[in-house]
């Protein structure tokens, strides 16, 4: 399927792109210290819920790789930054009842972290080429905060797909 | 002054040490990641606050360095996950009213994050060497969240004090 750029514009319909570029920065700590600040809307707070932060450690995906599920967490976002500096990949759809034509998948470069927002249709982390470690701050708590969606036809991600970025 | 190695025990009166070591993990996304959960204790929600994520760039500083003031934030925790792989400096006292005296030093190992606790009087961003980009994660919200407490007697870091490793 066509794999996109990942810029802010063509994600913001499915949460942040979490990069310095473009962010609002100030100088602290007397200078010796620039803070980009508030660089994804954190959303865990449902009275129950409370940021956890975690590592998770991700095994390179074959290609191509065949599409099966995609999930969503109803009850709070979920932003990965990478430690490493490697591409990974991005497949979403919009909240609501999922809707398969409405997918769209982003190769996201070396060192952009993403923000899925409450709700949105995103596929497990897919990591590329290497095992890639990513900061995760997602939301614990009680409740049910997982669903799965089984698509009808896979779609499938080949390796040319990817080649939209040199 | 003396610098430490910093380890979770050590750290433990201050906050979390954000680390894989040790930590509890389990795989997810039917086995092709690992999750390392729940690294440090986020402590932002106190009706009034949320979670910001935010990025600090900190240049080095120069040695000796002089330590003049340090810092507390009331309302909340201040986790930082370095993205560089390079060293840092972290300077502690307890919580409660500032005691000199139980001043500690922590030179951080590359990869090791640190998670100051509500209220614990910390310094600001110490980086060593070259420019170090950090994910900071604290808290957002009305309140006054930041307390500066001048020492009366200046510490000394000195470039041999974090000879402690090799």
């Amino acid at each position: 399927m066509k794999v996109q750029k990942l810029t802010p514009e063509a994600f913001a319909e499915f949460g942040d792109v979490i990069t310095t570029e473009g962010a609002h920065s100030f100088p602290i700590n007397d200078g010796t210290t620039e803070r980009f600040h508030d660089l994804a809307q954190i959303d865990v707070a449902d009275g129950q819920g409370k940021p956890l932060v975690s590592l998770f450690r991700g095994r390179p995906r074959q290609l191509p790789l065949e599409v099966l599920t995609m999930e969503r967490h109803p009850l709070g976002s979920q932003a990965f930054v990478p430690l490493s500096r490697n591409p990974y990949l991005v497949l979403v759809a919009p909240r609501g009842e999922f809707d398969p034509q409405a997918l769209r998948a982003f190769l996201v470069e070396a060192g952009l972290g993403v923000n899925y927002a409450k709700g949105v249709w995103h596929h497990a982390l897919i990591a590329l080429y290497q095992v890639s470690d990513f900061i995760v701050i997602d939301r614990g708590g009680p409740g049910l905060n997982c669903e799965e969606v089984r698509l009808v036809e896979p779609v499938i991600i080949r390796e040319k797909d990817l080649a939209i970025i040199g």
